[in-house]
């Protein structure tokens, strides 16, 4: 994993070629469901926030790996779930994403290879 | 995955076996870096704010799990670094978690499994 | 990970659902590049044998976890190329797997769940 | 991963600072369960020769990859059990391997992070 990433922590919002469309308003395969995804990710945060505490408080390692174990699985759900969302997106020809099998085989797979290896 | 998680967000703090002995003072395996794991955890909260915000402002999905990647990356690298720091803590005799070679052995690779299958 | 598998090593050949039709002369993802495909099972056999050979000659341990480790990443390779191609095929409409976005969609996740789970 | 293997299939047997010592006779963290281990390969070989067939046979991509997971999960297993193994064998002192504790908690740490990484 080599993403860049700033240093006060906020992810690089670098624009991929399909990002840059009129921002804000545009439907996207997690739309449905943004509200759902925006309170696990509250709820990632709070656990994120738990982990710092427990490092505060000198608390067992393994319990702290525990945690750090039960954020990851999360994160992973989430991932599943908005690339699910977007490729159903893409294949029902919904835009502001791939529109050939071609290109949406290949934004999928890079996907999923990238999950791989993490 | 089945970690439970209170609603709240916040990693259930349940006790370990270990993880009850005169908590707040103790030596851990990640005592001496634990500035560093703060900073890391601090950072690594921001970007999960930052995920939020890219959400909100309806962003391209891919680059949305880009990020989460990157965050999952970063988690997988505080695990590592803690187990490392944890294995060596024990097997030098410092206290706070198992202390022989069998018990040494099978909480090491009981973490390394569940690392394993998430 | 819990696939059944039976004593003689040879896997479980259980139909599924879009197996069964006419088998053999099936035009699959993988049909273009099946010689490819077998020569690099057909290595990978050999690299199991190789490992085979490693504990008989009582090798170093972790020289034996590093070679099941090349295995694992080659098997990985011909997951992620027999996916990649499926989805191209199924998306094309070339037949033999599920037709519609939502359940090609459907099928994609769950193999992709399965391997993030591993 | 970037193991490099031999064009004939068989792993690399590049010897490791430890594998080298009169080699044949030395006793390993899987000495006592070898036949289990053997036994494991052959079947896991034998798996791998099923996969073939199935290729062979045109059969559906799916169940292919499924085997193949299968199969993945069964190296993590032999992986899992070997390093147990081996990290015990070392903490008892049983020789052939590191032998501080700095080493060895290096040693099996970047196994883990090369298991992590894959």
């Amino acid at each position: 994993m080599e993403q860049s990433q700033q240093h006060n922590g906020a992810p690089k919002e670098q624009e991929s070629e399909h990002a840059g469309e009129s921002e804000g308003h545009v439907e996207r395969g997690y739309t449905s469901s943004k509200d759902d995804l925006l309170s696990r990710l509250a709820k990632i945060e709070g656990q994120i926030r738990g982990i710092k505490r427990m490092v505060e408080g000198d608390r067992y390692c393994i319990d702290i790996i525990t945690q750090i174990s039960a954020v990851q699985a999360a994160l992973g759900k989430v991932e599943l779930s908005l690339l699910e969302g977007h490729m159903l997106h893409c294949l029902l020809g919904h835009g502001g994403g791939p529109d050939t099998p071609e290109a949406q085989t290949a934004e999928v797979m890079s996907v999923v290879a990238r999950m791989m290896s993490k």
